[in-house]
Parts: structure tokens; C-alpha cells; sequence
């Protein structure tokens, strides 16, 4: 890993506030991944147990817009709901570290991207033996989750409030 | 503390995975608290470090329905978006263990109610004298965070489908 890269790392949320050895020492158990454009990276609705973090290209993240009882025409509606940058270092699939569960969107490829992949079983093992390591690691990507959830928050105060406007007008 | 509240709280996503030991170090920085009926125990807009376990009685939780630019009448419209129970000792107010950051929902108690109170910096205080303790705490507080992830993005995509069928039909 080139200095570079490593130092741009650092900066990232997920690195927040540990040593460059410590970054290191958790980058070991993170395998370099490869996708074209247009391949899919994960799938909503499938199990997953690994988290990414993007090193170069980008991505869109996808969820499908049908609810049961609504999906009357068989094509299903889907909604590019954000777009994550090699820039930042941004991560997704987060969750999968934490525990088996369901991919809640779909990520797609949307150029050629080199990613670090990190499994669950890998991380906790690495947690384990280096708990110090494991609770900051931990720290911030609870961190990150707690600012995702307050946008999914907002989302739904906004949708709600204009949802009941629009009903009220109509 | 009773054996009893002891093996109920054992029980909760909160302490999965953490010895009788654990438990018993985690709660010596939790200080009780007790809220009378239609007390304001946390209020939306303000900064928080405290997260709360329910001991006894119920709490809802409740957000502002406005947005700048739509509340252009002045009484602001409140929702009361879920209701939290002693049975299950749910918690709330999670966020503010992690990072100082202002409360998203205003949380009011239905009933007289008694609860753990734990401050963040005597949280993070812990896990740097044991890692392990901490990691395992922090760990299931992600998954908390993660299940309301997971439920906030389902509202988002739910509320996106009602909305674009309505504006369909108008």
C-alpha cells in the first residue's frame, strides 16, 4: 500500500483515531476485489457477511420502490437512492459486519472499481484477539451508522410532512 | 439489583453475548432515574450524551412534522412515531454514547418511570479499561442501530411509493 493511500485512509471515518499501525493491523484481514462497470457488487433481498470500502471508481446504491399490495404491474420501480466516490473512501455493507442479515439495497458498479472486501468472520476473529483495535473500529462505524440513521430519519419526517400536505390538498 | 432484573436484562440486545460479570461491570455506570408522568425526558434540537435502559413505566417518542419552507402556519405539527415499554427494557437515546450530537426525537414518559441513565464519557472511560467489555457493548448497540437503519430505510421506501403513486393519481 502506497503512503498515499494509506494517509487518505487514515482520514476516513472508519479510521478515526487510530494509530497507522493499528490501520495496518486491520488492513490485513481486507482482500482487493475487482469489478467492471455495471456488475453488480451486492444484491438487495440477499444474505451477506462482507463490507467494502471503495479504493477506486464508484457506485450506485439502489432500492426497489414496490410494496406488497401495491405492486400491481409486474415491473418493478427502482430509485438510485445515492452515489459513493473512491474519493472519500466511502463504505457500504456495513451491517454484514456486525451480523448475518439481508442486503437492504443493491450496489452497482457504475465504472471500473478496486475495493477492499472485509468479512465478518475475519473481523470478529481480529476483534478477539485485539479488542482495543475491534472497539474503535467499532466505534466509528456505529458513528457512521448513527448518521445514516439520522438521515433515514430526516427522509422520513420530510416524506411524511409532504405526503400529509399532498393528502390534505387533494 | 435482583436476580430477577438481572437475568431480564441479560436477556436484552443490549447485553447479548456479555458474561453475568459484564453485565453487573457495565450497569456500575449506570445511575437511576426516575421521570414522572408526562415528563420530558430528552427533547428533539438539544445536544445529549446520555443513553437510557427502561427499568419501569413507558416512554413515546415523538418528532416534529415541519420543514423550512413548509411550516408556514405556526404550531408545529408532532408525530408520535413509536412507544417504548419496561417489559422489553428497551433503550433510546443511543447515539449520544457514541458522539456528541443532537437529539432526533423528543421522548416523553406515558407513566411514572424509573430508568438506567448512562453517560458517554464514563462509557467510553470503560471500554478503555476493558476493551472486550466494550467491544461486546458497542457491538450490540450497532446492531440496535442497524435494525433501526433497516426499518427507517424500509419507512423511506414505503412513504417514496405511496408519494409517487398519489401524485400519479392527481
Amino acid at each position: 500500500m502506497t503512503d498515499e493511500l494509506m494517509s487518505a485512509l487514515a482520514k476516513t471515518g472508519l479510521f478515526q483515531g487510530l494509530t497507522a499501525d493499528q490501520v495496518r493491523t486491520f488492513l490485513t484481514i481486507a482482500g482487493k476485489v475487482a469489478f467492471r462497470k455495471d456488475d453488480i457488487i451486492m444484491e438487495e433481498g440477499k444474505t451477506g457477511d462482507t463490507m467494502y470500502i471503495i479504493l477506486e471508481g464508484s457506485v450506485e446504491v439502489v432500492k426497489r420502490l414496490t410494496m406488497k399490495g401495491f405492486d400491481d404491474d409486474s415491473d418493478q420501480k427502482s430509485k438510485v437512492f445515492t452515489k459513493l466516490e473512491a474519493e472519500n473512501h466511502s463504505i457500504f455493507g456495513e451491517v454484514a459486519l456486525l451480523e448475518e442479515s439481508e442486503r437492504t439495497a443493491t450496489v452497482r458498479a457504475i465504472s471500473d472499481c478496486l475495493l477492499y472486501e472485509i468479512r465478518r468472520d475475519a473481523f470478529l476473529r481480529l476483534a478477539e484477539s485485539n479488542p482495543e483495535l475491534g472497539f474503535k473500529v467499532i466505534l466509528n462505524l456505529a458513528k457512521i451508522m448513527g448518521s445514516r440513521l439520522r438521515k433515514a430519519d430526516e427522509d422520513v419526517v420530510k416524506l411524511t410532512t409532504v405526503l400529509s400536505l399532498v393528502l390534505k390538498e387533494t
